[in-house]
């Protein structure tokens, strides 16, 4: 997996920490946060905290060293042990999309399927940029919703041999994940050594955690399961339009989240998260890859350094209705503040489209070709004596060219980038060979990239396991039985 | 205009420093470099360096003397006093492309005409985020060869008021667009007080100047105009395939150029150029926004400072054959970079597609967009007790939205950046409205933004003078007259 050894680019003065700092803490001192699980509200009485009803008035030192028991770093595993990802540090990991309910293809936007699901755990296999599939990497609308979630996590596992994220809906689901988990790694075990599931637990910003995803997040908590506590901030609905005013938000909301999780499972994996943008305030809709957006992950990164937190971003998220010249600067102005800040778990790596509602599959051959250039712009320049090449110059001398120097003819193969979508072909070649443009070219890749394919193989008595669980789940739930998967 | 105030994102060590350093002293002072005008050879045969033909072995700290007399910043005037620049410091100037003899509009790639290279003036004009035209912004391909900067220089004075860049095909060219500033500033002391115009001096890299340009820019020294002494780098082409070599060259390269506009006329504004990228080892065509172009800008901003120079880098570069995707990330992927680098003059900041040879009227629009987003981004966040809005979270409070809040209703209009070009309509609207992508949404603004221009006012007087200049010296040239343009 790829470890930014970069520098990190910092834009807050200690004076803007400490005015940040003052913001989270009156916050949750003074308004509170609601946490609408009993439960969750018990844990922070017990320790002490002022309760009234749902609402938790919390002492900020009290929630720091809270957030002080979770470990800075923390394994991930993967049934594939080399696939296995380090969250924290320098180590940057990527998922794919997660959580749109349309698909794109080419021109057709349309409701995206299982098959769908299907394709895109492939996809995310295949490209080892990626280092997860994520999740919900689009919503499979034609299963029935409440056993939807088994179907994924089951082609999620099989398809793939990278780590993957869990069901978040309710408690039951993430119990379903956890014991998928646990049939995949062969024993309860193996979950105790170490998390094999990430899972995303939003809040309800502004100040509030809903029940469902509380009480799935507690499963995980208790079962040692990485989760990724993420207030979701689109400035102007969510939270102030101000960027100080939302970062200490989130500050509040993370930390608040992060306690819980310690107070459940002391030393348990947990990650500081942001979903922070803003609304365009000319069409209320949401907007990405904007400036604020940029300095906000910038101060993020920085903010979760100051707590000793791995830190979860966005990638490459956009607000294009299509694989246009906009999704391309979008993304990457999501894409490499990114790594500017050395985001830890970066979800939404690959396929985001008009704003999350569509996982595409020309997006996300775009993506992974970001993903290719920045960690070779984000690899350290080796500047040696070597490096200089001094004899290329004695052999090309004043007005050559250097394409047949000896230097060039060693290390022509490997000495610079080499580029998976864009084309630098000239214009008249171009257009002999169809005048494609990014976007049809990328619908080229993905196909071949499918065609290729080779699922990586499971155990046939772990396979069958698994399949026995989802059936007799589905039956539990009350829904028809489904053949089993062709893998 | 925009001054940087963000951090300068650094990434060389002192260690690579100095690795860099041996190796333009190497170059210089062992290998040499070529001066293939007399008159510069002898400059540097007077200081003391040792010459044989055309070439010229270069004492290092002998350049580093040269260097330490030209200004660390200087003024560049328009005709206009407001729209005069700071070249240098945090101060970052923006410049439409340069050079190429193809215009794209739409669907139709052609040859580029007078009437283009009107229009582009016009747009540079329009938008604010542009601090100068540029110089050839097109080729007018439909103008006499010999004549044509004429036209040239008299659009750029009179369709704008923001400085411009000259001519620098030959001696000639350079004294004709001299003359022409004279005229339009009123009087030859005008220029002595402060350059009028910038002009562009490539190398013929490697290690090579050749004598039209050097004769050009021998004559803009002398007249105290500013000139961009720009090393012409596609690593692998005329450098070889390492970044620390190339590197290494252009501190070479342009320490030559600088030291001998400093012996010409010492104290004369000069600004270090760099104009480094890649060969695409696999087409063998020139590549751009490419990581390694992404990381010669930010070693070549640290490098600049080092030497106490304000420098030059390109802008929106990218080799996409259209306004898609590809131009977007790979335009992106130069100039935010370029911010990060805190360049003090941008070419090629608006217009620039497939590699330098299309001026795209549709990619104009979206460079702006860029520069619009990136001058917000880079602007210091303001981190006060009221930006923190705590009275809005008093408002909100757990579960609600801030699309009411007073907070946000006083400042709705200012709070965040508004897009040019970006949408963010949902689907169904952005269908019903045609479903046009960023690409076709750029040719209604371009086309809109031309209807509404308006020229800024020349004094019929000055304009008369500068009209019979040009047909003077058209005639000389052994060309037809034309029709005075009707601007």
């Amino acid at each position: 997996m790829f470890a930014n050894a970069m520098p990190r680019y910092e834009i807050l003065s200690e004076e803007a920490m400490d005015v940040l700092d003052r913001g989270w803490r009156r916050i949750v001192s003074e308004l509170g946060i609601e946490f609408l699980l009993p439960e969750a509200v018990e844990h922070f009485r017990a320790a002490g905290q002022r309760v009234e009803g749902d609402k938790v008035w919390l002492d900020p030192d009290f929630l720091l060293e809270q957030a002080a028991k979770a470990p800075r770093s923390f394994e991930l595993q993967a049934r594939n042990p080399e696939r296995s990802l380090h969250i924290g540090g320098d180590h940057m990991a990527f998922a794919s999309v997660y959580g749109p309910p349309f698909v794109r293809e080419g021109d057709v936007r349309r409701d995206a399927t299982m098959a769908d699901f299907e394709n895109f755990v492939r996809l995310s296999q295949a490209f080892e940029q990626l280092d997860s599939p994520g999740g919900t990497i689009v919503e499979p609308n034609d299963r029935p919703l409440d056993s939807r979630h088994l179907d994924m996590v089951y082609a999620l596992q099989t398809l793939s041999d990278k780590p993957y994220m869990g069901s978040v809906i309710s408690a039951e689901n993430a119990r379903d994940t956890i014991e998928m988990g646990r049939i995949l790694f062969g024993s309860a075990d193996a979950l105790e050594q170490a998390p094999v599931s990430i899972s995303l637990i939003n809040c309800n910003s502004p100040l509030r955690w809903d029940d469902r995803m509380l009480s799935a997040m507690l499963e995980y908590n208790r079962a040692n399961q990485a989760v990724v506590v993420t207030p979701f901030l689109l400035m102007g609905a969510m939270s102030p339009v101000s960027v100080p005013a939302t970062l200490a938000q989130q500050m509040a909301e993370a930390l608040s989240g992060i306690a819980l999780t310690q107070l459940v499972r002391p030393g348990c994996p947990v990650v500081f998260g942001s979903f922070l943008s803003n609304t365009d305030m000319q069409s209320g809709s949401p907007a990405f890859g904007t400036p604020e957006s940029a300095i906000g992950l910038l101060c993020t990164g920085q903010i979760a350094r100051r707590f000793g937190l791995p830190w979860r971003s966005g990638g490459g998220l956009n607000a294009s209705q299509t694989v246009d010249a906009q999704a391309g600067y979008e993304a990457l102005m999501t894409m490499l503040p990114t790594f500017l800040a050395g985001a830890n778990f970066v979800m939404h790596a690959a396929g985001w489209l008009e704003g999350g509602l569509v996982s595409c599959y020309e997006k996300f051959i775009m993506d992974i070709e970001l993903l290719r250039m920045l960690e070779v712009e984000f690899k350290p320049l080796e500047v040696t004596e070597e490096s200089l090449a001094f004899d290329a110059h004695e052999e090309v001398g004043s007005g050559g060219h250097f394409l047949g120097a000896a230097h060039t003819l060693m290390n022509f193969r490997e000495c610079f980038y080499r580029p998976l979508l864009s084309s630098t072909e000239n214009f008249d070649r171009w257009q002999r060979n169809g005048g494609a443009d990014a976007a049809e070219r990328a619908g080229r890749i993905w196909r071949q990239t499918l065609d290729d394919y080779e699922q990586p193989p499971v155990e046939d008595g772990v396979r069958e396991q698994l399949r026995e669980y989802v059936a007799r789940r589905r039956a539990e739930l009350g829904d028809e039985p489904i053949p089993a998967p062709a893998f």
